[in-house]
């Protein structure tokens, strides 16, 4: 498998080990991860720490982010999409899109190249954690029940 | 003026105080202010606490956000406003929107609700700011020069 994708799975598994919600993310610029990062919304208690924020946080201030390429293990929701559309992020590569189709389109919509490699081992292990969880996931994506 | 657009305002020039872009906001619920912040990507080398980021990670665990309204001193960019979008934030009242554009238009197409306010307060603040410090204000949004 893609050694970044492996590197954000990597990231995902140690959020789950802590506790929390299983999506991880890394960025990568000239073949080198430069941040990554996981969900931190039950660990840290901050609704905002989605995977792919976590990770541009980590990053820091990249200021061109013409030629970075985002991972995450899961489609990115409209905070995380609207993320990679303001930066300019040209690329961004996705584990699955089966447990939630977040802001692909919309991602399209603004130019941004994205490519799901529809990997079991992601939407495994993220049905897995909705179905045990459902109150948390619902809860990240804004989804009140 | 608004009580909650002046705490807003007061973020901003809390944030221009301490060297950083001159961006505040504040998050309502029930006529009371439950988070607020700035821009802090001068002050904490971070390029995802804009001002409504601060915000609505100091307001944490929210859950239900149907009953809330964000506060910004200026049309929110495409990572703010995809956050509202995500969390189903219903209404946006904003301060100004003539120093930049932003992501109104997105915010609109998915039914949130954007007033602009067009205070002279906060768009002669703002456009002080990007007159002086072009460099800073073009990598907050992600332009590259």
């Amino acid at each position: 498998m893609d050694r970044f994708m492996e590197a954000a799975i990597g990231e995902a598994k140690t959020g789950l080990a802590e506790g929390g919600i299983p999506i991880g993310s890394v960025l990568v610029r000239d073949g080198r991860i430069i941040g990554r990062g996981h969900n931190r919304r039950v660990q840290e208690g901050d609704p905002i720490k989605h995977a792919e924020i976590d990770c541009l946080m980590q990053a820091g201030r990249v200021k061109d982010f013409r030629s970075t390429v985002l991972y995450s293990t899961l489609m990115p929701c409209y905070l995380c999409a609207g993320a990679v559309v303001q930066f300019g992020i040209p690329k961004v590569i996705v584990g699955e899109a089966r447990t939630f189709s977040g802001a692909g389109d919309f991602m399209g919509e603004h130019k941004v190249e994205v490519i799901v490699l529809d990997l079991p081992e992601c939407s495994e292990m993220m049905a897995r954690f909705v179905r045990e969880n459902p109150d948390l996931w619902n809860e990240d994506i804004g989804i009140v029940s």
